[in-house]
């Protein structure tokens, strides 16, 4: 396979690394899971165990990997590949793509992950045949943040803060948001807001709270409605600012499943029969939720790897 | 003058038409203010009426006009230059592009007239040697919706949706809009849902509720406090979900000039004092007035109107 140019994409989450080796015809030809390091040693440490992990399953040197991308959660320069923080990781501040640029020898690129999981999310979709020009992956974790995609790329905005939705507020009586406003998206519908007005414990405090609203808890069937509601919410202000043709859900809540989306779409049809200009958008039709164990954040990550020309092909082309 | 291709943009506005011609250099030539005719003849009347006035008042002949931009309320196909709902000029249905160029033997383009100004406000700043690359101009009208602006071009979205923030719902027990929904950013800020909610009739309901709540009534000052909550609302949307450089404000409510900036800084100032994260926006210094009088939306129009290679250009060039 030597010779081939192979580009290393890797999703950096809070526990494991997912690592794919991208052919040049966009396939993946391995992928690689590891448990993620903590702090900034930990983090390079199995950054690049998992680029040697991954080569090794293609067989492919790593001598010959063309660029390596990492998504990865946090404030990320995707310039200088630096990481500002990534509290979940135990980063406050890293050269990431420095670090393992001077390691590995071969060029770097760092995203945040929710953006590199927008484009990878995007490319699935047309690799699906969906040749859609716009979407927004809607990522449903600890925290809210979209990735937008307009015109096959990734939409960061004037200083990087597109998709932040989960910071519009929604409702001025609705509970408090950690980021010192009321009623914003993510203090309805984040999973670490929730857990904590929750307030029980346990591992997957959301998956406990659908249980006992099925049971009739009260108080767990209004955290079950804001979650929709916050849900919902999101899909209107991402296709009524951007008008993006798709709304792709992902992130740790969504492994509620259809479960989830139920509750979505009722939300969504609430507003169309309320509304004859919200039916118009037929936004029910537009959402979709990533498979379970879709490798959008770490091919979206190859994808921003490979986005620039590298040294050699400005030296053989320019 | 001849042999120079001039650009014809107008804006069709509910009460008067707007015309600029624009020379080679981008500069505005003649500027021709006429009144809008009612339904669809009296809208083509008045159309052909404004771009002979323009041409006249430039001293260029109609014969050598290269293009004519129209922008205009209500749903616009920009393809077909075909108008739907425009119902405050009296147009249901409308081929406007068609019947234009039929009349002037000339190319047309139609666009809805919030988008058309969104352009023209952006090439605006760019003659003011600011050259940002998004931005959003809101238009604080009888409704309320957006022109988006992305890396120089207007971003229509997947349908033309992109940019309709009025009907986003930001309270949920909010005024009912007409929309159907409830606290929609236009029912709290729109110039009709304003004047009926005061129902006390009147030339200037916006100018009079907020002359009222400077006199101590306190339903005045109730709507005065929602106007500003829609605007600041609109705004932090634009920049959470597109994270545009900078957010132009325009439209007839905008008469108000530094009084509604000052209620709407001090509402993105209190989100600013209790919420970091909104504060490292600096949203109140990204948001500006359009001056009163801007040529703006026919400017845009005129641009719209030039945006495609012209038949006589396509037989030179290919």
């Amino acid at each position: 396979m030597e010779g081939r140019p192979m580009r290393v994409g890797l999703d950096v989450g809070g526990t494991k690394i997912d690592a794919v080796i991208v052919d040049p015809s966009g396939g993946i030809a391995a992928r690689v899971r590891l448990a993620t390091g903590w702090g900034a040693e930990g983090v390079i440490d199995t950054v690049i165990a998992a680029v040697h992990a991954v080569a090794t399953d293609a067989g492919v040197n790593v001598a010959s990997i063309r660029s390596v991308g990492i998504g990865i959660p946090g404030q990320v320069d995707p310039d200088t590949g630096r990481v500002l923080h990534a509290v979940n990781i135990g980063v406050d501040e890293l050269d990431l793509g420095a670090a393992i640029s001077a390691e590995l020898g071969v060029a770097v690129r760092v995203e945040n992950d929710v953006k590199a999981a927008g484009l990878g999310a995007h490319a699935l979709h047309r690799a699906g045949g969906d040749r859609i020009d716009s979407m927004a992956y809607l990522n449903l974790g600890t925290g809210i943040a979209a990735g937008i995609v307009i015109g096959g790329r990734l939409w960061r905005g004037a200083h990087g803060a597109a998709g932040e939705v989960g910071h519009i507020s929604v409702d001025p009586q609705g509970p408090e948001c950690r980021c010192g406003q009321r009623g914003c998206i993510e203090a309805l519908a984040g999973g670490r807001a929730i857990a904590q007005r929750w307030d029980r414990g346990g591992d997957l405090p959301v998956l406990d709270v659908f249980d006992a609203a099925d049971d009739g808890d009260p108080f767990a069937r209004e955290l079950r409605a804001d979650l929709a509601r916050g849900v919902a919410a999101a899909v209107r202000v991402l296709v009524l600012t951007a008008d993006v043709e798709v709304v792709v859900l992902g992130g740790g809540v969504t492994a509620l499943g259809e479960r989830l989306m139920a509750d979505v779409a009722a939300e969504l049809a609430a507003s169309a029969q309320a509304s004859p200009f919200m039916r118009s958008l037929g936004l029910e039709g537009r959402v979709e939720m990533l498979a379970s164990g879709s490798p959008a954040a770490a091919l979206g990550a190859a994808l921003i790897g490979a986005r620039d020309p590298q040294p050699e092909e400005l030296l053989t082309h320019g």
